[in-house]
Formats: C-alpha cells, structure tokens, sequence
C-alpha cells in the first residue's frame, strides 16, 4: 500500500476530526496507507474530546503550535499558521516521494491572512512550491467530472480571459486525468459561453475563441466536441456521452456538479508535479470538533487520490 | 372541463404527432378540454401516416394552406405561416375567454422568418398581441422551478441589464405562480451573478444591484433570500429549503433544470393576462411524422396550464 498524506486543515474546523475518523476507515486501509499530516497534540485533544483515537504514525511540522490555544470554530493566526505548516510537508513529501499523493481538509483563508501566510489559499500555495502555472481545477465524481477554464474571477470579467490555449490546457488535462481514471480514451464535452452557444452569434460571439481550441484538441488526438449548448450539456443523456465537462466559468461546471454529485465530489489539481485532492467543503467552524461531522467526502478525496496515484 | 387550446406549432415537425396523441391521453382529459388548434388536413394526413385518429373538434385558422405542400422535416414558408396563424388564433380564443389556457407546441425560427411573421418566437408574438412587456420566462417541474432574468442575450451583456426593478418583477411572478401552484406562500432563492456571489466583492460587485431586489421583495411580502452563492444554491438540501429560484442569466436556470427535470419540464410564460405554457424542445424535424416522438412533455404543459388556470 503507499502512503497517502491526509493534513488536517485549518485545526479549529472539522478537519482534525474527519481525518482522525478517515484513517481509520475500512475503505481508506483497503486502497492507501493514510498517513496523517498535522500537530499530534491538537489532534489528541480533538480524538479525546470525541472518544476517537490518534494513529501510532503522525507526520507533525516543524511549527510549534500550543494545542491548547486553539479553540473549534474560532479564526485564528495560531490555527492558521499550523494548517498551512501542515500542507507545506505534504508538499515536501509528495515531492520527494515519501508521499505517493496528499489529501488537504480545508483551511480558513482570513486564519491564513491572519499568520501572514502569502497565499489565499491551497491552489496557489501548492501552485508556488511545485513551481508551476496553469494549474487546473477538476471536480470528479463517477456522474459528473468537470474542469474550469477560469475560476475565481467576476462573471463579467471571464470572456476576455477565454484564451484558446487556456482552454487547451484544460482540455489536455482533463482528458489525461479521465483516461487515468477510466482505463480509457476520454470523450469531452467543450461548453459554449453563451446561451445555446450564441445562436451562430446571435447572443455573443465569445465561441469564436472555443472553437479553435476544440479542434486543437482533436488535433491532439482527444475526443471532444464543442462549443455545445451548455443548457442542455448536462442532461442525462449527455451525461452518458461524456466523460467530463470543459467549463468555461466556475458556476457553469459547478452549479451542475453540486446539484448532482454533492457529498462524494471531490476537488483534484490537474496540472501540478504531484498528485493532489481535496474534500469539497470549507471548515465548518459551525460544527467544530462536535463528532458530528461527515467523513465520506474526505473518504472518496482519498480514495481518487490513490487511484490517481497508481 | 374547462377548454385548452393546443396549437400543433410547425406542421412539419412533431408537434402535429404528439398533440393528437396528448388529446387522447387520459391523464390530460382527466384535467381538461383539450382543443386542437391547427389545420384540420394537415393532422388528417399526419393521423393517416401514424394510425392515429383526428378528434372531432379542431379549431382551423383562417389561412388556408395547402397540406400536401408540407413535408415532414422541411423548413417551409407555408409551414411557418401555418403554425403562427394557430397561435394567433389560439391567443384570441384564451383572450375572449373561449379557452382557459393555451399550450404551445415548437416553432421553427427560420419558417417564421420565411414566412413574414414579424416576431422571432411565441413569446415576441404573445407579448405583443397582449400588449404587455416584462413577459419572464419560467421553467417548472416538481422538482425545480426556476424564472429568468435574462434569456437570450450574450452572457457578458447580462451584467449591465440587472437593474433592480426586473430582478424584483420576476422574482414577484415566480411568487405568485408557485404560490397558485402550491397553494402556499413560496420560499424563493435570488442568486448572485459571480462566483460564491462575489464572496463580498472580490470578484465582481454586481450583488449590489441583487441584494436591493431581495429587499424589496421582503417588503412585499415574499419570502426570498439572496444574493446566494450560484454553486451551493442548486444542492438537494437546497432544492428542499426553496420553491422557485431567480437566476440572473439563461444557463444560470437551465443548466440546473435540464440536469434534473428533462422530460417532464415545462417552459411557462409569466406576466400575461392570460395562461400559456409550451413544451420545453424543439420541433425534432428530423424524427417528423415518424411515429417515435415522446408526448410525455406536452402532457406535462398541459396538465401544469390547466393548473395554472383554475
């Protein structure tokens, strides 16, 4: 079994308790050995107050962290500092193989601004330490995986970014990460920007830039078709035709994808040098350290990483 | 029982097909009259073809039109025109109260250009014989209903259109449909335009011409809540906590809708002093007359008209 590094997330939300439960989970032993990345005393204190156990074999960072200063669902620098401590050795390790793959809890981006660490969140600091740009965000579930071409960025400002090379990338990327996934060829759908694809550019002219990147990925040999109506894209037909989802916006790949796949999807960076998943959901700070909260997502972010990772 | 008009929409697609099956289906005579408004030999050759029979009572346009001319398939002037008159008609019916509602089946865009008809589609033609604007488009099914605030225009003009006033117009017609339809007051979700709704402004501020509307709907009366985050709105748990949503932009609502409410979607035109609902496909010309095409729709948009209109 290789070793799958799971850290702990910002340690005031839920990340500490569903990583202590996840590593113990039947599914997880039976596809990696999870090891757990993150301050053993916070963890200790979060598995007595829950009635869980800590594993014999915990990877902690170098940052001191006085478990008893953090409290659950309160923002903090400590926490904030110790959370991205944590993903900064996974890095490390998946860099220089001890680590076959890492699975990130979520951290707390005002926790992280607060410990004055320069990156808003996961993305960019996995992006900065592998040294690389043009990282993709997927989201996968066995219905539905799709990949966006921009991401955080205004509704408004997303036409001028629509770069037929972004789109290639992206394109390139999902079908490598499918084919993986699926032991064969991929078949992707490219989405129009517009409403019924601009109607021949009746409603927008935005696909002018789609369609070369489209037949550039057909001239490299992967099966996909666009730009399609994005309306009727995601219908359950159409989701039997395609493996994944080109997405021009963030809400365009993820409105469909949370309406159909919300509690096993998982979040995977495409694009970086190592592997890498993520649960999609934040901290939770509401339910902190309660024993109430559910581990299935961090299950399956597991257990596509180790997929992933063979 | 009261009487619904149903126009057969351009005679040389499958709308004349599935209005004489949905006239006999019991599920539609359980809840209305059904009327067949069309030309009378066109659906007798069409009946002919498919074995099936005519009804008693069709209401004929005045225009006369020659049914051995239209082929099954083929974009024509003479079917363009044929399917308009019908509407017309159909409209004068529902406003002299001779029908308490009219359901539409699918024109074709380019044989009403042929035609001359001045109006684009059924919803151009029914605002203007109805003397109204702010007509809003909305999408039902049991599962998820969803009005729009802009439809067919390029997704990077829709920004500069949300202006207040017509976010609240459609947010008020989504509340009164749904509370007719429900007989309850509805709950109803106003989405962001941006990514988690511009989490505060750090990726687009068009929330602020939103979060005003939603204001102002509370001060009617309405139970709305919004600007939410597009993405997380569409979740199951979500689809349980709202009614009716109010998208911002085209795929906004379609993307969601098409994904789980397909075959039984019905498109309902808001804001008209009468009651109208149409099937939400196309004219299909390419399974015309061929005996295969679904009616389920159109029996889903007429049993939702009759609703509507009682």
């Amino acid at each position: 079994m290789r070793p799958i590094a799971i850290t702990v997330g910002d340690p005031a939300g839920i990340g500490p308790e569903i990583a202590l439960k996840a590593v113990r989970d039947p599914e997880v032993l039976a596809c990696c050995a999870p090891v757990l990345v993150g301050h053993r005393a916070l963890l200790a204190r979060v598995a007595d107050r829950l009635g869980l156990s800590v594993p014999d074999v915990v990877v902690e960072p170098a940052l001191r962290l006085d478990a008893a200063s953090i409290e659950p669902g309160i923002v903090s620098a400590a926490a904030g500092a110790a959370g991205a401590a944590a993903v900064e050795l996974a890095i490390d390790g998946c860099r220089d193989g001890r680590f076959a793959a890492m699975v990130t809890c979520p951290l707390n981006k005002r926790a992280l601004a607060m410990a004055g660490v320069p990156f808003p969140g996961h993305t960019e600091l996995l992006a900065a330490r592998c040294g690389v740009r043009g990282e993709v965000m997927m989201l996968y579930d066995e219905a539905i995986a799709v990949a966006l071409v921009t991401v955080h960025q205004g509704l408004a400002t997303v036409a001028a970014a629509l770069e037929p090379a972004r789109i290639v990338a992206t394109g390139r990327l999902l079908a490598q990460a499918l084919a993986r996934l699926r032991g064969r060829p991929a078949r992707l759908a490219v989405l129009g920007f517009n409403p019924h694809a601009g109607e021949g550019g009746l409603f927008g002219d935005e696909e002018r830039a789609i369609a070369p990147a489209v037949y550039e990925l057909l001239q490299l040999g992967i099966d996909a078709e666009g730009p399609l109506p994005p309306d009727t894209a995601f219908t359950p037909a159409n989701r039997e035709r395609f493996d994944g989802y080109v997405c021009m916006y963030h809400d365009q790949g993820l409105i469909p994808f949370k309406a159909l796949a919300f509690a096993e999807g998982v979040n995977v960076t495409l694009g970086l040098p190592i592997t890498r998943t993520s649960v999609d959901h934040g901290t939770a700070f509401d339910i902190a350290w309660q024993g109430v909260a559910d581990h299935r997502n961090l299950v399956a972010a597991i257990r596509l990483a180790a997929r992933l990772a063979t």
